[in-house]
């Protein structure tokens, strides 16, 4: 097909497509007497993984590439590219030096260690928590951590759930896609559904 | 006290505090004798309070001054308190005209029926959750919606828990400074928490 074609497929406007090929995140086309123009449905999967990296997860073309590349080796580690992309999300890890630093990094181990976690040595998901955790501490809001199994466990229950969507035959760019749409959309969608059991809870506890 | 240590205190700069002033939101001082400056402790939790709001939750000023109107109601009523909070947070309501909309919508009400929630009518984190299960079944990706009840009991639990560190003999400020602070802060701290238990899943189940 044309690139005119592969842009209205995907919704992707036609210079953002060739800035993705400038960046080597996409195969340049391959024009044949067999395939007019070039681009063929493996391109529209491509594109459509681009985007939901760049557009939905606000991944950087740098992280975009990684991941694109580990997908692209000969045998890709699902761990791995999951590792890169969580990373791509977030931001750089910033040095801790705050009073409650030290605190708040025995917290989350002791948490990992309890619950049996099994992550990366370098799991950048490690590093969020803690920063959550010692703004916690930072502000004075520690009693949400008194609670801290609670949230663990439903944490694991919805982990298991997000899980339970992948399909076996799924190929690593679709698994990546839904992760990666899945934990973005699924933020905002778990946010508001415990924004709900606020609500009910609030009229549970102070209404007459 | 004077505004120097209100400032101080609070971390605060004066210019904000005159703002406040300004805008209604904090009540003037009232110089006299046994009091020079005229600004006590009253002031310095007020000032609190309107700074996790505004700086914390990123509420606007119109919308903070709604809840300490209710507040400062002769009896104000706590649900009221927390829905112009919630309703301070979400963003103005778009109208729902898309191709799914009417499906999430049966969808949502459905759920809260089933899960026996109590709400008001026009509670604003309904409409940010209709938002989130719109965009999943906009993008294709409504298989998340297969497992809502696991989602709706992880939320119920985590929404006990958030609860539960509020205390009986709690102000109904304090009270209003918990719920902003642990909402915000507790947003990132679940969605950190779930993507930690991601990397634990990934590896559990696609590690040799």
């Amino acid at each position: 097909m044309r690139i005119s074609e592969l842009s209205d497929r995907t919704g992707v406007p036609i210079p953002r497509i060739k800035y993705y090929i400038r960046e080597g995140l996409l195969a340049r086309a391959l024009p044949s007497s067999k395939l007019p123009g070039g681009y063929d449905d493996a391109h529209i999967h491509r594109v459509r993984l681009i985007r939901a990296m760049v557009s939905v997860g606000g991944m950087s073309i740098a992280a975009t590439k990684a991941v694109l590349t580990e997908i692209d080796a000969p045998s890709p580690s699902i761990p791995n590219v999951l590792g890169l992309t969580t990373a791509g999300f977030s931001g750089d890890q910033k040095p801790r030096s705050g009073e409650n630093s030290a605190h708040a990094v025995a917290y989350v181990r002791a948490l990992i260690e309890s619950r049996g976690w099994d992550l990366a040595a370098d799991e950048p998901a490690e590093d969020e928590f803690i920063d959550a955790v010692e703004t916690m501490m930072d502000t004075g809001h520690e009693a949400l951590l008194g609670h801290l199994d609670v949230y663990a466990e439903a944490a694991e229950k919805i982990a298991e759930a997000d899980f339970g969507c992948l399909d076996e035959n799924d190929s690593l760019a679709v698994i990546v896609e839904k992760t990666i749409v899945g934990t973005v959309l699924g933020e905002v969608f778990i946010a508001s559904l415990r924004k709900l059991a606020h609500a009910d809870q609030a009229r549970r506890r102070f209404n007459p």
